[in-house]
């Protein structure tokens, strides 16, 4: 047995069901990962380069190394139509692993985005071409091509944890992780969500009180509540 | 006497005056900040969500607990038109206390913003929406409804001390507080000085230079400084 | 020989060649720092104030106090038509040493932006004006004029050194510094490096692997890396 | 009235009863925070320069200016024997404020120790001297005597608001502010819970499950928790 | 299937074999991630209470939610004679979630230390004890007990993956993750490692180089190092 | 010309005059920061691996690459009796660069001490050989030897800048660079300080203020300070 998951690139990999990811990509990361249980999300220091960016799609996992962007060009070996390349690294590194070159050759290989626990550069490139990315830091330091990680291993990016093809969803509130097998349960209960919600939205804009709507008074009296005039 | 401010709603508060309010929002955070004699305003850590974004408005406070929003709620049914809400934590938390349908139930209730020192999320809708927030963070993460803060209590913000009904400015520069009672001083001193700037910006405009209109080149002189050819 | 650095002005410094500075300005931060051979980056802390912004000219530089911008006014009077002013510390602030009258004062002086190691304000005019600036923090804290930094000596900004004169680029991507003494080298191998990406990003777009195009499969393999299907 | 609180000293302040400080000193700041329901830390990142320190007594207020240590000196003249002195900034300083001089002058004045909002040096001389100090930072970097602050006005210090003459309690764990006017309720409340955990503490060290000391298990079970072999 | 894995106790684990563990206990943390590959280790923002602490044993691993220790409560129950637990949070809190109680019956229980990406308190107290613990932060706030995490899950961790029964190594460098199943193979590289390293300590404590010893000059020539004069 | 300063070993450097070095280690940092009018202070973040150790010495510079110690190994092939290392790294890594082998290495050629903007480890043995280390940060994470950086040309190491042969001091409170050319001045400044300040030592020490000492009544009071009884 191997005594480590290093220097691997595993090439069949289970996406998540085609139509439960297409399903997923109607909702917001707030509202999946809410369906969900509140699970699955990265930390809040995963920022978009441009505001508005969606992604939607399954994942390619790339575990780097820190300064060394090698495992980014294998990974790009292995993107089909619709993949999001997620990429985690063993120790914290902001350096830039990913500019518009890299992302020229995702988008040729078919990639829908890039997350990445690390720094990109070149994001007046990226944002001009549309390629949505969510990094951890922007910087134009270059990396170097020396050390190997994997690809399509179970990763850690930003405090999560990705299995191939677990479906990754990420927007202007963050990235959250869909496990694959319970990507159409996820998406389900997301609409479900939704749908909820609309109509307490026109509720709310009507003037009712959240108190009211969800019936909060009552507890908040036995919590102790008190109000004062 | 209770031994803590916790689990109490202050429903009459004193609002800063309405003409107050309505002239200091013609000015800017950092006019209005060094007007008061640079007092009064929050850490620079704390972000508007989108560019350009403007908020001013008399204090609705909020104590939350870490990762409960349940005092949201609860402010919602305090707020009256015109007003701010200003929420502290006891600890720091950077989950998304607040969404979508909070803004929709705070802005039918007349809300003009929301300051929190701590996470918001679905920003793109609330960008659409055009409802201003300034946050320490972004996050998707949900919220609990399970432990008692206060509303209209002193609060202490990214920093600041807001007591309800003072004013609250925002905009792209930061947020600060203007105690109630000396917001019409803290006005009628922001138009002084940004009078006196419109003069200034002209002659520096012309090429004057800040040593000569500011009178700094004696004391710079007295002060060591040698200009070296 | 004086004990230190401070308290003193260089009028006399030798800017970058014109034309190098002009051929520089053609390049991205990315594509420079990688001509250079990987050195000059400020670290990523450094912040557009707004996307897009575009910064290319020789350093005036300048030595800040914590919370003091007197040396700011000192350097305007320094400026020539197409400079740049960058500024660093001697400890950590984030204080809004610089607005809009600053930046008034300094355009009207010929000065193509500012990179500054501390905070900065009226982000909102700043960016109306699109007077170009880096930084390290916004924040509309005022500061006082009382202790005496420098102008015109070697600086550290950002954990880059700055002699008066090296070429200052920013961009989205970040900030870079390129020696006086390099300018022109530094300019031609940033555009030997941009011709050599125009082919490979035609390569890329058309689907080629960097894995063969940067004939990486070899190394790859003698470093260990294994296929599993 | 005034614009703000800056450049005053108040010289009655009303320090909680002696009492109460001195039965407050018997409790740690955990037991202390818990018995007031969890409110009055300060912020985390506030650290004892050496292991094992503790303070307790009613606080002398001070306001700083950032790498502005003047307002110390003026407190020095405030300092009664028992009192801490309690140091917040109006903008974040990691500048070294304090250090033996003014720990010598503090000691000599009465005072039990020092709280503050920013940096200190000398630390092998004071934790030679045993002379407590709690802070954000520790740095060499000397302060100026410029720029009014104000002595004994309510201040934030790292998130807690201090009113002249509370008890500031400090030790290993963090810092906590009790108000004057609850100091005797907070220690008669700190030695109720005090008493309540030895009993808790030797059932847990007999090997009893809080799960069972606290009856936990059913309302787990109500939660949904599932145990599986 | 369930759409998470909140509100689980995994009650039976597979632990890391008893000798391959008490085999690990014998190296550091240093030795173990270089004998691995360079993987496993926890970010460095994990810090011990105090210095010179170690702790080795296979993992009861636990998920807790923010601000809430109500898992812990139930991984007590869980723990056997020399673990080791383990606790990730679904989002970043620095609270107390552990203190004297819970350290008194996590070693009534058997457990041999606690590594945890939050908050402990009453760290004077465990420092007594000599319960070694590897944290976050330090802070005096109490936690709830309302939310359900999970017990023997997989968990992150600091950035690391943990499996239950996986083996914990901690010392004043910081934490490493030892899969079970590789935990003999791992003991036994370590051991390898460390003999291999005192005829090295012999040889550059005689002065002899790492460069000589290590037969750096002729890689380093090739790479272009120059000597000057 | 070189575009850059990598890939370059200064063998011959002029360090600081002895007599100088060894008065300068009688002085603290605070001290000696403050006898060179506040300038050449390292950031805060650097931080000594155990209490009370002290380091001075001349400079031995070294340029990291971020992940990589190689140079650290070039570097001791420069050290002479009495030298302290220096590392600077092109972009921010808290990696374990150094360690107890590199510590014996650095010994057994007559090396004082180090101070890195990296990471260390093994700290319990570097602190057990009584090897004096001041980084940004402890962590077990090994390093490659790949890429080159340079050994003895100006580097900037936590934000200051240190030439080959500067006198490095560093105690509990940080870490002072005094440029070679101005050790003897500095040592004398730091003398008459000191002198200074056992008399101010022992008039605090007997209960005058500082406010009487260091006459600030009258600067207090044109200042605007009011006292309120």
């Amino acid at each position: 047995m191997s005594i480590n998951n290093l220097g691997v690139v595993h090439r069949k990999i289970t996406r998540a069901d085609k139509a439960a990811v297409d399903k997923l990509a109607r909702f917001g990361v707030a509202t999946i990962h809410e369906a969900m249980g509140r699970v699955g999300l990265m930390k809040p220091y995963m920022r978009p380069i441009y505001p508005g960016l969606k992604i939607c799609g399954p994942a390619i996992t790339v575990l780097l190394q820190p300064g060394d962007n090698w495992m980014l060009h294998v990974a790009a070996g292995e993107i089909k139509e619709g993949d999001v390349v997620v990429a985690g690294c063993t120790t914290d590194s902001e350096d830039g692993f990913f500019g518009d070159l890299l992302a020229t050759s995702f988008r040729a290989r078919g990639a829908r985005g890039l997350v990445i626990d690390g720094g990109v550069r070149d994001v007046a490139e990226l944002t001009e071409m549309k390629f949505p990315v969510v990094s951890r830091a922007i910087s134009a330091r270059g990396t170097i091509k020396v050390t190997l990680g994997s690809v399509n291993i179970p990763v850690v990016c930003a405090g999560a944890t990705i299995h191939p093809g677990d479906v990754i969803v990420a927007d202007d509130d963050g990235v959250v992780v869909v496990p694959a097998a319970v990507a159409a349960q996820a998406a389900d209960a997301a609409e479900a969500r939704e749908k909820n919600e609309a109509d307490k939205r026109a509720q709310l804009a009507a003037g009712v009180l959240g108190l009211d709507m969800y019936k909060m008074r009552e507890p908040l009296e036995k919590a102790g509540l008190k109000y004062v005039d």
